[in-house]
């Protein structure tokens, strides 16, 4: 049993052959650690199937940058150019004609979503602060010291600031690419005592910091009016729990005069719209399906 | 039962009356909502006692800056001139000889310990974004909806952020008034599903953008080298879980090249050094007792 | 906001009138409060609608003994002479024709679901002891200091033991209806941190002492072979976190025979099978829906 | 860094090396994985040193009983022969005298302590039903993938039940030894998502049915009126979250006439009084400190 939570279902997992993916699938999802999935790709990719792939692979364009945060040269360069960042939102257009979609990690995912609007419209400086926090599901299942529930719970702790964590280099490619700017930022990830969901802070100082507030939460509602996944929260201040288990976004924004700061707020379930849902979200627009097909769950509260 | 972890003690909690203070007390506490404690604590340094306060009266020396924030004329104004501001770390002179202790509140303790010895020596500019996670007991006893357990477990939220948490002018006069210049800051506290424990990560643009790392790092320990509470951390991040039950602080600084930005994170047990703890370390001053009197608890991990 | 959880949603919930359920609902849902919400049911009974209650006021076929635990007369014993019992695995052709479904207590669902196929079938002896386990959000979201997140997070607690749980008689009720057999025992809840889920383990005497353990797991196994949210563990022990937002259960038993005892054990959320995901499995049963429509949710792990 | 919470402490842990401990220490305590620290054990007890030992391995009486639950045979039976069990309320004489002290597991020393006194009185069967639910330190901190935080957060499951737990027969012994008669049970234990603490319930019908429920509390307050560190509760259930991290012992017992059934409970802090803080009793007495000697730190709530 590798997922108890599938106890009622007869399903068997089978090792995946490429031989029988080209039979019988049409789009192909790889969820694999980075530099492992990528012989596996090329050949289903050979075969004129979709690649929708959860790893970091084929996340950042340019090889020389996987090559210094991988800290490995890139597996397949050649791939790399073919390859879409998949985070709907923004690239949708590219996503439904692409035949390698990346998706994007979990914090670039809710980072973005928080800010990126602000940026597209010069609301805001391209340096930032992002000071986002986890639950421990973004770690993965294998065992670690760090990772047990007697070490976490209980407690709060940073990791990986001040250009340590991998994420750092994809947020400023999809911030920059998507606001046409160099964006560069520091980004301090924590690890709560709880097991999904991903809260961004982004702090970013205003172009016009006689901009009253509204202009914020006008811009991101401009931005996502439309989405089908997302919220702007005018009134209130996003929590994770209410969007736990779903593909769901909360974002909203506040200006503190005190300082000229504005601060962007995201929370996602790292594990869904982090993860697989936006990985199925991509499905639906490669495959004509209705964006939200397969995604409606209401997120679990409590 | 007030408190069931002192289950096995048979000690008896009596109503304070001011006669019984004043023939058997040397010292007095009160930890009352603002507000409520004035006319005690007035009436008790009538008699000469020394008084330490853990409620919000005292802390801001400015009753207008009081009123403004608890939206009330200050109670005591004449009082106020002589409060002192109980953090021992900066303040220990004055408190040595104080009549009123003014205890700080959990999160200016602990942002004030992060960043106050980088803004005293002028190796950070003076705004500042102060980013601070905080577990459940900050928030008192008293019941309500949103601090239930099922409200919170799973989830993490921020409040009252952009100007709009109390403890905002509080850190800003005394950061103001450690470093000697008019700091201002950005204050977004976040609760967090633990039960003990705040993290303030403090943002800081360097004044000398080309100082190594080690700047930082040094400048703590310059402060803090004979602090009998204080572990400057130089080689791990903080975990609020490593102070838990205990009076200690962790600290440390990173530098961050790529956006030109310093992350200050101190980590103290709200309820001790945030609260009590911290109230008996005055308590051993103003005493001539040894300051670690009472406490020295290891932290309590896991 | 009342549910934040559906955000996205712009439903806004209306104040009942019972004119209007008349006009427009062909069965209604009440979850009130015992007590409270007679008045409006026996109006809505009147109209012909049926109806699926989740409060106490029905559970209990006797007045007498609804007048003995609630400590107030029954508000309505002529409604309550209709009122069928709502688990739908016993009570399935009842739920079919009824005008007035009680669904049953979190608690009562999961004990009857342990162990009514093992007294049904005389494999056990009908006195048990029942020791549960639940999450927070059995209690309701009305603020309680005993349900703060500081006061439950790290700890276990029991609470009503030996005879002090209103479910008690519920569950002796479902247990004696369903086996023909007077059944009665004693019921230990526990407070558990955590917000979702209840884990009941049912100790029971077994008829036969030299019967194989596999015995009382073919006995859950005819019972619930054809259940569409049941599934039998044979080689697993069951986990909450396992059927958390779904309307799934888990169930298993074991054989000690060291003092000869069976140990029978079920998981469910108790606020999908445990409750509102029950009423609506009724509410299909009524209405001649697939029973399984509207719950086909995927427990959510983690 | 091996423990952060002693970041503040300058010690350094070295390598145990026999002719060290000889020149050096006067008791030995030990806690490795039962089987490792024998021949360590065995050339500190040739030197007359006392040796406090934490594992398995000198628990069990009879060497045969520790082949059939440890699959393998007992590693040094001579030294088994001068072992006592080091659980200060029952054997404190022995422990005063001993040269190897084995110290109860955990939920030995919860089960022993809830229900001991009532079996010395013969006031109920000594056929038990042990019903226990832990935190998760008491796995220690080997990483594994089902202690994962992920895993455990927001569930409660029950683990080798029905026999299939090493500390069934340790419990079994002491309680056999310490009432003389041969006492029986099935052992249920529970994983809580919480880091430290155990509560057991245990279940047992009582000799004499008419017996009223403060019989059973009377025995309680006969067998620990004087022990430092147990507290009878007569008008509270224990919580575990109100002995942790202390030495303390809250237990109490109830009466269910409902099906004639006692239910005794106990709550330790499994690290302290169920390891540590057992083995620190026992080296007061062994070496005629107070009893209380460096264990009077109070629960730490919450």
């Amino acid at each position: 049993v590798v997922v108890p939570s599938f106890a009622h279902s007869n399903r068997i997992l089978e090792a995946a052959k490429p031989d029988d993916i080209a039979a019988r699938a049409d789009v192909v999802m790889t969820a694999l650690p980075h530099g492992v999935g990528t012989s596996l790709i090329a050949s289903v990719a050979k075969l004129g199937k979709v690649v929708i792939d959860l790893s970091a692979d084929f996340r950042l364009r340019d090889p020389e940058l996987y090559a210094e945060w991988y800290r490995t040269p890139h597996p397949a360069p050649a791939l790399l150019r073919e390859a879409v960042y998949g985070l709907p939102e923004f690239w949708r257009n590219d996503i439904l004609n692409a035949s390698l979609i990346a998706c994007p990690g979990c914090y670039p995912t809710a980072t973005t979503l928080a800010i990126a609007p602000l940026l597209m419209e010069r609301l805001v400086e391209p340096q930032l602060i992002v000071d986002a926090k986890s639950g421990t599901s973004g770690a993965g299942r294998a065992p670690a010291q760090e990772f047990q529930f007697s070490e976490v719970g209980e407690g709060i702790r940073p990791y990986k600031v001040a250009g340590a964590h991998r994420h750092t280099p994809e947020m400023e490619q999809a911030l920059s690419a998507a606001s046409g700017q160099a964006v560069t930022l520091t980004f301090s990830p924590h690890l709560v005592p709880m097991s999904r969901g991903i809260l961004a802070c982004v702090y970013a100082r205003p172009t016009d910091p006689d901009a009253p507030e509204s202009t914020y939460l006008e811009a991101l509602e401009r931005a996502y009016g439309y989405e089908p996944f997302i919220t702007v929260l005018s009134d209130r201040l996003p929590d994770t729990s209410h969007v736990r288990g779903s593909n769901r976004v909360h974002v909203t924004a506040r200006y503190d005069r005190r300082i000229n700061m504005v601060v962007a707020m995201c929370v996602i379930d790292n594990l869904v719209k982090g993860a697989a849902g936006q990985a199925i979200q991509c499905l639906n627009l490669v495959q004509g399906y209705p964006e939200t097909e397969g995604l409606d769950a209401v997120p679990l509260f409590p």
